[in-house]
């Protein structure tokens, strides 16, 4: 084997001119890094340096195995916010035990994306529906925000439910901290401006539209360091909460020590982080592609996660996944491959030796805001609108599970969410549309009778079941198939129409045999007409095709030429043959 | 109202002359149901008296509500492991609170089947699959076989699993009690030797067939009439264990207290009692209403089980359901309605006043034979071998069906059950079968290109879906999509069929969508054809339709018709209207 066999695909690709491009990706990508990598660890209960650490390796790692060329992976908020939910019952927030716990929740999540990566597991994307992840993001997203508030308005926090927390802060609203409060909601004020107008402005003083948007969204590294000025200047780090000292230098590199009675409560937490960071990043990479016209490799994305994952933990740092905002940064910046990523890392490797010093004086207040405006993003209303407007279900499923993370939390979220998508999928397939059909004239298409303007024949009814047959919607099929030949009482021939039918299985064949048999006795016969390939297949193994009273059409047109012609000779009471 | 409202529908319908037929199918079924009520308190754990009180008033609550005409309801086997399984963790087999609770029990799971009938959530019938409730079962009655081995053989029974209760039996098999053993097996032989020879034999020897097969059945009951009169003949009872005092009388009415120490363990068990045995007695009852061109109803079923667990329980038995060997029994005796049921629960109320005393000599060892033979009954190894070669999602659903109960028990065996359900319906789902399909010559008909042979037309790609659109398959669906484009290089339309597409969620429509922007970009327009009703009224609410970059055509046929004729006019460069 060749060396070059170990290395990337992307690097063996690589064009010498793109490293401008990369450059200034990464420089402009790390801006927003730093201040993202301070708020996320606050959400996640752990000292600012460690969401420092996990923004360098965790870098390399996903360039080295990922497959989406401006994916920027690091700490994100869903994730901050799910490691300190599963923390909170092994360690209180601040303790050694609970900064190993994080290293080590790195370490189970980034294990089981790497392993499922290998086993080519990639297809688990699949266990979510989109509505879903996207009630379940909300969910997260409204749940950060709350929290948010105290800090935001420099009261104390406390409750464990959403709705307490909430009542909470305001509760102890009068005794806040003014200034706090000012700093705060300027900040709030400002971001969600420069948010919502400071992109058309700049394009209407000149600016290219691409450049107005990139500098729109490096509005929260201004304010941060305008914030950590103006507490320079002002000495406000006597009267309001800062960040506070951050140990400079990089971090010690090693494997955490797996005490069981930390791990095993981490186990399951870990799966659900790395499931639900694959999702998530997968998402946001697909996006990438489709619009970069690149193929993902959903497999090759479990392991570059995996390896971010293993690589923070191994440098001191905290679960990490593909960032939204970060990534729409570094491809706005212009980033053509991985190498972007390693480059920034570079550059925080810099920020960790001399810079550190700077953020120790950013108040609290303005992290809040930064955190609280970068969720309001998260927050899918229009999705949920467009969900509910094409489809109900969809739109029952993404509230039940917002409100399932609102109320029981992120873990039990997931599941309820879990389960909404599978009972949404089950409910849907267990009440099946069956048409009464008839042929248009002049074609050879067969069409619902309420619908178009079709032939019917009498004696002769044409039943389209428009769902594969399942044990749980073949009862509902039995049932509409009685009542209609209750209703069309005159019916010699049932054909049923199977070109929707995709699988029988035993439970349902088992009845169609019962039907076959009722029906006989009754003098009706049973025909099958456009039944697939693969279900005459499955079919000729059982004894239903022998028994069956009819005959199988390869079309219901043909079916309807040769039943038509049997019909009359019945009618009137003369034998085959004698007309 | 008229009092003849509150009547059940069979009574207004009763005919005079049934009342002889009845009667007999009521005698015949009492001998069989006595000796099966004292086994089936036997193994769940309770006195033999408490299957009797079992056996009188739940015949009469369905006889009231339920809609089979010759269902017999009382204790069977597989309900009374269960009662046995949810009291083990509640009390000790024996005691006061032991026999309360499954009295207890009884009343929750009454309560639940009569509410869910009249919540109308018969569907629930549709949870399971046939060949999950097939291995349910058959697990249930190895697991009975492998306990009354212990009692079969003289040898004390212990062990928590299958597996050691097994294996326990087999090392005390040196200390047995010589005579336990020699009537065990002896019993066994006798009542193997009736099931299988029997009823040809006194066909040879003049019976019809029907006489021959219902004395056949009842040889159960003459044995355990020999076996008693040889227990008083020779004395047994001072060697061997028997039935013991059976407390003679009426039972005393009135419902249990429901201490919440008690009840609160029971309301899971009892939801699935009654669940598993509204599944069974609806199998059961459902074969007869074919048989007898009856209609049944899911919910006066479920009623009728319900009103049949409350009187058990309010005459201090436990939980029922409806029996397949004594209801083949009535069938073949000729009951004509339930009254045949009210008939039997007066003959066990004369049972009960003057016949106790004579069951009290009762072996246990035949007991267990009876118990043993009956349940091997219950092994469904043609459903496994039948399922096995229709579908091996079936087989192996139902196998692990089977083992599940086998090492975790019958509550967790029933849980992997449903999951197992519903895992194979979603298993199947995700992966869609999607054909490329060519017309037929001389026909309007579309036909997978691998198995006919078809004419296709160039730059023109067909592709059929034969499965609704869903999160879930929705990558599979695109990655075929993509690597048929692969194959096909020339495709300039892409013709996707959704004759088998009943749904398309939310996240499919999202896949869709950015599917049709990523082909109009490779300048590949996409059109759809056979798109159902229901589908396009819900397309047209989204934005899909208009951003489609191709047509939508009624039948496959007219879209080739229409995109062949445009096609030679883009290839030689044209402009449309040009030609």
């Amino acid at each position: 084997m060749r060396a070059s066999n170990f290395l990337p695909n992307w690097l063996k690709r690589y064009r010498a001119q793109w490293i401008g491009r990369d450059t200034v990706a990464a420089l402009v990508s790390t801006m927003m890094l730093v201040p993202q990598a301070l708020a996320y660890a606050a959400l996640a209960g752990l000292p600012p340096h460690i969401g420092l650490y996990a923004s360098v390796l965790p870098l390399v790692g996903y360039a080295l195995f990922g497959s989406s060329s401006a994916l920027s992976v690091g700490p994100v908020a869903v994730i901050a916010l799910m490691t300190a939910s599963a923390l909170s019952s092994i360690a209180a927030p601040g303790t050694a035990d609970y900064i190993t716990g994080a290293v080590i929740l790195a370490a189970l999540a980034g294990a089981f994306s790497f392993a499922m990566g290998l086993l080519r597991m990639g297809a688990l994307s699949n266990l979510l529906s989109h509505p879903v992840i996207s009630g379940f993001v909300s969910g997260a997203a409204t749940l950060i925000i709350i929290g948010q508030i105290g800090p935001l308005l420099g009261v104390p926090t406390d409750g464990d439910t959403a709705f307490l927390i909430l009542l909470h802060s305001f509760e102890e609203l009068p005794d806040s901290r003014p200034l706090t409060t000012a700093i705060g909601l300027s900040s709030l004020a400002l971001l969600l401006g420069a948010r919502l107008g400071l992109a058309p402005l700049l394009t209407r003083a000149g600016l290219s539209a691409g450049a107005a948007r990139l500098l729109a969204r490096l509005a929260p590294m201004v304010l941060v360091l305008g914030a950590i000025a103006l507490t320079y200047l002002l000495e406000w780090d006597r009267k309001i909460e800062v960040v506070g000292a951050i140990p400079s230098g990089l971090p010690e590199f090693g494997l955490p020590t797996f005490e069981w009675q930390l791990t095993f409560p981490l186990l399951l937490p870990a799966l659900i982080i790395a499931l639900l960071g694959f999702v998530e990043s997968l998402s946001i990479a697909h996006a990438i592609a489709l619009r970069r016209g690149e193929r993902l490799n959903a497999n090759a994305e479990l392991r570059g996660l995996g390896a971010a994952n293993l690589l923070s933990s191994v440098s001191g740092g905290f679960a990490v996944t593909g960032s939204f905002a970060r990534t729409a940064i570094n491809e706005e910046a212009g980033a053509k491959s991985p190498l972007s990523g390693i480059i920034a890392a570079g550059l925080m490797v810099l920020v960790l030796l001399f810079l550190t010093g700077i953020f120790e004086q950013l108040p609290l207040a303005v992290l809040a805001a930064t955190i609280i405006v970068a969720s309001i993003n998260l927050i899918d209303v229009r999705g949920f609108i467009l969900n509910w407007r094409y489809d109900r279900t969809d739109g029952l499923a993404m509230a039940g599970t917002f409100l399932g993370v609102l109320l029981f939390g992120v873990e039990a979220g997931i599941g309820i969410g879990i389960g909404l998508s599978f009972a949404t999928l089950i409910w849907r397939s267990s009440r099946p549309h069956i048409a009464v059909v008839g042929r248009l004239p002049g074609t050879e298409q067969f069409r619902n009778v309420l619908r178009h303007t079709v032939k019917t024949q009498p004696g002769l009814l044409f039943l389209r079941i428009d769902e594969s047959l399942f044990f749980s919607n073949i009862s509902a099929v039995e049932d509409r198939l009685l009542s209609e030949l209750k209703r069309h009482v005159d019916t010699r021939e049932l054909v049923l129409i199977l070109s929707s039918v995709s699988r029988i299985d035993g439970t349902a064949l088992e009845r169609l045999q019962q039907v076959n048999r009722d029906l006989g006795e009754r003098d009706i016969r049973l025909h099958l007409a456009e039944v697939k390939g693969p279900v005459l297949d499955r079919l000729s193994r059982s004894k239903f095709l022998g028994d069956l009273t009819g005959r199988i059409f390869l079309s219901s047109y043909i079916a309807e030429l040769a039943l038509r012609h049997e019909e009359p000779q019945r009618d009137s009471g003369q034998l085959p043959g004698q007309a």
